[in-house]
């Protein structure tokens, strides 16, 4: 038996979230800090394959709605990321330079790669027919950000993928950043289990570069609101600071409309870890956990040798069906121990096989979310991936609960103050989220340290109150937060 | 009809190869170069799904084989890159460093990933226990080549995989280098049909902190080799440096020995691309094609109708099959005019759908790479997979033939210089493929513009010949050729 003793967690995760954040993500083996490089952090097989996983089910709704991949390189030359004024300015502070020889132009490592598709649409797009252009990219990302890091969450290189699409018109574009929320919808929402509010933001928080911006906002046990999936509709702007044209329908020549998505994976994970996991762990949802399944052997010196050949039975069944799984076979280890193990690190489903399963013919069936143990036969094997469903929507219909939860109308600062406090998300009214409002939005972020986030995108919702900051008649209602 | 000409190969490859390889891969839309930036390409769709298959083909039998995935970093601290000294002295003069600012340690692009691998083991490796740990990761890597870059094949970003292992023997270690070259064997020669030389590489030519490397050569079409995957094995030499140790089974701290192993994934793309492709085009293995089958139907305005509704029952059959397949419905091009684009793209089978299939209730197949058109019953196309297989075996064939031919054995100076000029790889005895033999092996480079590439690695071949160049006796046959 190993003498050293198992590094659980010391924390509760109502307690003391951030804390809990730490400590799970280096004790499940989802990270290592320990190459001691701001902002680089490394990813282990346990998080790698969850991700791994992650990138699956996403790259498989884009080429559904028709993205195609590409790969493009990791860096910029200067020219082409200085070529769009806005972007510039929102960018070039947080970009990584490369030293380069005096007779190369100076590179950049991407911050994001609008600069590099817009300019080669103009060489893969002739006219109208060639329209739309779906095409993403999966990959790392760098941003020199001089903000403290947290692992997953911020970093100074982050993965993800980033789609970029071109269009006839500002209609298919737009219904382009429709189809986008659908997508988070679907995949991070449905799979993953991860609610979201799809927001409109206020147009001094928009993509540097963009017209507007749908910041897809998730809601950390803290009560802290995170970015993940967003969509920026770009008009215009980048396909005239290209000269990126086709021919129209009337044979015009026409500047392209274009959108951008960026869904990162790494920080959805930092996502799943956080609205999933409880005090015992790490809860991966079925449909993406790197194993969805671990057997436990319970032996003796005298009968090892019988559980062990009724066990290779078992590994027979479940090599025939679409499921990742282990058995646990180390020998230095109790089987307590390795239970603790395995849910810290958030496997689902665990088969817990000795003598009394061998001689019942049963199995022993341990639920990650629940904490159940149910028995099953061996015929019922079978229905483990219907049972991992099951647990998937448990998880989405128990997250969906906590975000609605944390949602309250607020009337008045000292109620929006409260709400901060208690860690909620304000629904407020709101003068306007144009440049106009921003005035407003600076007195909530000195007087209750907390963000305007925007108006809901894929719902219209009129107000008929007056500003919680100004008394002016309200033309919106927004989702004030704080925010990490 | 859209009147724009086709853009085919206006070369063929056996007389030009250089320009038609040029050629294939702009024109079958698997790169573009026009970004501008030396050494940085685009890899367009076709050639991104392409990497994806191979990519994924390749995980699973590392994974198969006990490895598992990991993400590390882009960057490499500076006090890691300089840590094993010839390991610098073979990278720094090619590495890409970051603009820090003075409070940050400076960071370089990662030219190879040892010097990250090699200090985490010590973290991740306690005991003999711990050991073996086979771990890999994908992405890219950075070299800032001053030499001439080349699309696929030389550049100063590629895209590969990285396997780096640790274990407690050398013994294993070096059982590791084998297990390696026969991945290589299983997967780019048995799937990806480009058969190769595993050749133990010359001392004066191995990794930069190896003790030795095995690399595997592919021959091009125009008689020069290209290195594709190499295994190098390090023994104690970076463990030493990075001093990361292990309690071995006498609880005796020791140093872990280390290998690595390096498909570059847009290489082996370049070869399969070379090696399988022919005056018409590209010729895709079945099992890595970004498509599988194209259908194009052949209509005239009578008879549309019924052709697109027999179209839409084979398109649903197939749906229920593992396949990738389009039907290019483009209305503006003629079926002709289909047919050199998807035979230009190399898409191994072809439905030809017009009045008379549905008719005869029959479908005309055409194959890509013997050019024949075959009547097909509907209820073969289930067959389709197993074409497939016969398909890439009759690639995989082709391919070992003409490397077979390729060898031939010199025992002068003279024939080897008339195998050079043929384009062969010469079989030569050799005095020596330690220091020793560095001075015949720089004649040849200097008297024939050949390279000495190895001894056979997975085969013992003894010499009871004289060396070629210096005439002692000869303890090696060693294989000379020129080389990318």
């Amino acid at each position: 038996m190993k003498k050293q003793s198992q590094e659980g967690l010391t924390v509760k995760k109502s307690e003391n979230f951030s804390e809990w954040y730490s400590q799970i993500i280096q004790k499940a083996e989802i990270v290592d800090l320990r190459l001691g490089t701001k902002g680089f952090i490394i990813i282990r097989p346990f998080g790698a394959l969850a991700m791994e996983n992650m990138y699956g089910i996403y790259e498989k709704e884009l080429q559904r709605n028709g993205h195609k991949p590409v790969i493009m390189p990791s860096v910029i030359p200067e020219s082409n990321l200085k070529k769009e004024s806005s972007h510039v300015k929102g960018f070039t502070p947080e970009v990584f330079w490369l030293e380069t020889d005096k007779d190369d132009e100076k590179l950049a490592l991407r911050p994001t790669s609008e600069t590099v598709f817009t300019p080669m649409f103009s060489y893969w797009i002739r006219s109208h027919k060639d329209l739309p252009l779906k095409l993403y990219q999966k990959g790392s990302v760098f941003r020199y950000d001089t903000k403290s890091t947290r692992p997953l969450i911020r970093g100074r290189e982050f993965n993800w993928i980033e789609a970029h699409n071109a269009f006839a018109t500002k209609e298919e574009a737009e219904a382009q950043v429709i189809e986008d929320i659908k997508m988070t919808e679907t995949v991070m929402h449905g799979k993953f289990g991860i609610p979201f509010l799809a927001m409109k933001r206020p147009q001094w928080d928009k993509f540097a570069g963009a017209e507007y911006t749908i910041g897809s906002d998730v809601v950390m046990p803290d009560g802290k609101l995170i970015q993940q999936p967003s969509t920026h509709y770009m008009g215009q702007i980048f396909s005239r600071a290209f000269e990126a044209t086709f021919t129209d329908k009337n044979e015009k020549e026409e500047y392209l409309y274009t959108t951008a998505y960026g869904p990162a994976i790494s920080r959805i994970l930092a996502s799943v870890i956080s609205t999933h996991g409880d005090d015992k762990g790490l809860v991966f949802p079925y449909c993406i956990a790197p194993l969805n399944l671990v057997i436990v052997p319970i032996y003796n010196k005298k009968n090892k040798e019988k559980v062990l050949k009724y066990i290779d039975k078992i590994e027979n069944k479940l090599k025939l069906m679409e499921l990742k799984f282990e058995v646990d076979g180390r020998d230095d280890y109790s089987p307590g121990w390795k239970f603790n193990e395995w849910e810290l690190k958030g496997v689902p489903f665990r088969l817990e096989i000795g003598e009394r399963e061998v001689k019942n013919k049963k199995l022993t069936l341990f639920i990650r979310d629940s904490g159940e143990k149910i028995n099953i036969s061996v015929s019922e094997l079978k229905n483990l991936n219907k049972l991992g469903k099951e647990f998937d929507d448990r998880l989405l219909k128990n997250s969906e609960k906590l975000m609605r939860g944390r949602i309250v109308n607020c009337k008045t600062k000292k109620e929006l103050e409260k709400a901060m406090k208690d860690g909620k998300i304000a629904r407020v009214d709101w003068c306007s989220i144009n440049e106009e409002g921003f005035g407003c939005a600076e007195k909530i972020e000195k007087d209750v340290l907390a963000e305007v986030r925007g108006t809901l995108a894929n719902k219209k919702e009129k107000s008929k109150g007056k500003c919680i900051v100004c008394g002016k008649p309200a033309k919106e209602i927004v989702y004030i937060a704080k925010s990490y």
